[in-house]
C-alpha cells in the first residue's frame, strides 16, 4: 500500500525499575555472564512502584503529544485511538477504553487490537487506511506490554527476556500533518499452524466468594523454533515490501525491527546480509517488549537524532501466532 | 462510508445447554416470575459438556462457510479472520490466532478486534475498507462470547442476563461476492467517561508453584445508567447513518440491534419511535451474547426469511466502553 500521512508526534515510556543480570542469575544459581551470554540483553526495564501498563501506555501517549505540541483536552470524535496491549488489566471493558478514560479523554474513539509483537504492523495498516479514507482526522497508534507476572521465576528460557514499557506514534490526514510519513509500502501475514511455539494459556477459572481466579499457565516458548519460522518467513513478506517500494536492502538507511533479544537480531543480520550498523538494538538495556518494542525503537531512534528528514526506514516485526509484518516508510 | 461488497456467508453456533429462569432464580431464593419481569428473558443457551468459546467461533464460521460453499482448505493469505471475543482464553497468542489454529487454516491472516458488545460495527468498518482498498479478498468478520464463569452466582442484577454462542459473515470484494452487500452508511463513537458503568477489572496476579493467578473482579454493571447512555447516545449516532443513506426511519426494513435483554429494547424502540415488529429479539430465548450478540441475530433473521434481497437494514450496536454504533445496509 502507498500512504503519505503527517507524523504529529512519537513517544515511549518504558519501566523505571533496573533489573539487571547479576539480579536474575542469582535467583537462578546461574553465572553472572550466563544470561548475557545466550541473549545478549544486559538489562531490563521494569514497573517500579505504582507503575502498571496503563500507565506506560498513557505516559508513551502523553510524550507523544507534548512531541505533536497536541493537547489531550483538544481530542474528540474526529481521533481514533487504536492500542496494541499485552498485560492482562481487565475483561470488559476493553483495554483500550479503560486507557483513553485514564487520558480524561471524553470522546475520543478507541478501537483495541488484541495482538503481540507483530501485530503493530497491521495495527499501522488499519490506521493508514482509516486515514486514507477520511474515517477520522488523526490515530494515535499505541502500544505497551507488562507480562512480568506471567513470567515463570525459575525458567531460564524466558526469565531473562522482557521488559515493560510502551511507544506511540500520532498519525494525520495528510493536509494536517508536518513532518510527512510516506509509507512506499506495507505487508503482514499470519501463519496460525505455529501459535503453539508460545503462550500463557487460560487454564481454567475458579469462582470464589467475592471474585473469580483465572489460571494462566506461565509463558512458555520454543524459541529456536520460533527463530527458525522467524528466518524462513522474513523473506518472504521483506521481498514483497521492498519491491513494492522499488527499493534494494542497499538504499534502507535504518531498519527498525521488533527486539527479541540481541543474539536472535544478530542471526537476522546475518541471514539477511543487513549492515548490523543501521540495525539499532535497545533491547540491550530495555529486554524485550512485546507489542511495544517497534515503537519505543522509533522513538528512541528519534530521539537520537538517527531519523532526519529523508531518512528511509524499514520496519520489522515478528511474533507469536505467528504473525510476521514489514513497511517501508520514509520520514 | 460507502461500500459494495459480497455476502459470502452467514453463520452462527450458540451454546448446546439451556439454562431457565426457573433454574437461575431458584439458586437466587426468588420467584419464578422475578427475571422474565425484570429482564424479559425467558432462557440462555449456555456452554454444554466440552463447550467452549474457541468452539462456539470456530462452529459459526463453520457453518458460514457451509452457507456459503466456501471450504476451509482453499483459504489461503488472501482472507483475513477479524475475530471480536468476550470470554478469556489466553494471554498470549491473541484469541483470533489460536481460533484460526483450530480451524487447521495454516495462512489465514488474522487481527484480534478487542471488543465488547458495539465494536463489531467497527470490525465491520475495518474489514470494509480492506475490502474497498483491495487489502485482502476476503474477511471472516467473527465475534463470540462466553464468559459466564465471571458473573457471580448470587449477583441478581448480571446473573440472568447472559448467553453464549458466536456470529459470524463473510465479505468479500465485490467483484466475487453474490448475493451483494450495498453499506449506504456506517458510523460509530466512543465515550471512555462511561467506561466505569460495566466492568469486570483484573485485581491482581499471584504467581504460584505451576502458574500463575489473575484475581478478576466478577461482572457488575450499572444497568440504569448504562441503559440511559444508551438512549442518549443512540440518535446521535443514528442521525448521521441515516442522514448520509438518505432514508428515515420509516425505509428501515428490519432493525438488528444488540439484544442486552427484552425489557432494555423495549425502552429503546420506544424511545425512538420504531415499529416494534421490525426489531427481532433472539435475546429472549438466548441471553445476551455480547459481542456475538449483532451477528447471531442477523443469522437468524436470514434463517427466518426475514432478509430478502433488497431489505433495508439497520444495525445498531452499543455497549461497554461506552461505544455505540450503527450501519445502514441492504442485503
Amino acid at each position: 500500500m502507498k500512504a503519505h500521512v503527517g507524523l504529529r508526534g512519537v513517544g515511549h515510556a518504558v519501566g523505571s525499575a533496573v533489573l539487571d543480570n547479576a539480579e536474575v542469575a542469582s535467583s537462578l544459581g546461574l553465572g553472572p555472564g550466563w544470561l548475557t551470554d545466550r541473549t545478549g540483553i544486559v538489562e531490563r526495564r521494569v514497573a517500579g512502584p505504582g507503575e502498571d501498563v496503563l500507565g506506560f501506555a498513557g505516559a508513551a501517549i502523553r510524550n507523544a503529544c507534548q512531541d505533536g505540541a497536541l493537547s489531550l483536552t483538544e481530542i474528540g470524535q474526529e481521533t481514533v485511538l487504536m492500542h496494541t496491549q499485552v498485560g492482562p488489566v481487565s475483561v470488559a471493558p476493553p483495554a483500550a477504553q479503560l486507557l483513553a478514560g485514564r487520558l480524561g479523554c471524553a470522546e475520543l474513539r478507541v478501537v483495541g487490537i488484541d495482538g503481540m509483537c507483530a501485530e503493530p504492523i497491521a495495527a499501522l495498516e488499519l490506521a493508514l487506511l482509516m486515514l486514507q479514507a477520511r474515517r477520522c482526522r488523526r490515530v494515535i497508534l499505541s502500544t505497551a506490554a507488562d507480562f512480568l507476572s506471567l513470567i515463570d521465576p525459575r525458567d531460564p528460557d524466558t526469565v531473562g527476556l522482557f521488559g515493560a514499557g510502551a511507544g506511540t506514534i500520532i498519525l494525520e490526514s495528510e493536509a494536517e500533518g508536518d513532518p510527512n510519513l510516506l509509507v512506499h509500502s506495507l505487508y503482514w501475514e499470519t501463519h496460525p499452524q505455529h501459535a503453539g511455539l508460545g503462550e500463557a494459556l487460560v487454564l481454567g477459572t475458579t469462582q470464589r466468594d467475592t471474585h473469580a481466579s483465572l489460571d494462566v499457565s506461565y509463558y512458555t516458548m520454543d524459541g529456536q523454533r520460533l527463530a527458525k519460522v522467524a528466518i524462513r518467513t522474513l523473506p518472504q513478506v521483506l521481498k514483497p515490501v521492498l519491491d513494492e517500494a522499488g527499493w534494494t536492502l542497499e538504499d534502507v538507511d535504518l531498519v527498525l525491527a521488533h527486539q527479541p533479544n540481541t543474539k536472535m537480531l544478530e542471526i537476522g543480520i546475518r541471514a539477511l546480509g543487513l549492515d548490523a550498523d543501521i540495525v539499532p538494538m535497545p533491547v540491550r538495556w530495555l529486554g524485550n517488549l512485546g507489542p511495544a518494542s517497534l515503537l519505543v525503537n522509533l522513538s528512541l531512534a528519534r530521539a537520537e537524532g538517527r531519523l532526519p528528514t529523508g531518512t528511509k526506514v524499514l520496519l520489522i516485526a515478528f511474533g507469536l501466532g505467528f504473525s510476521c509484518g514489514a513497511a517501508a516508510v520514509e520520514l
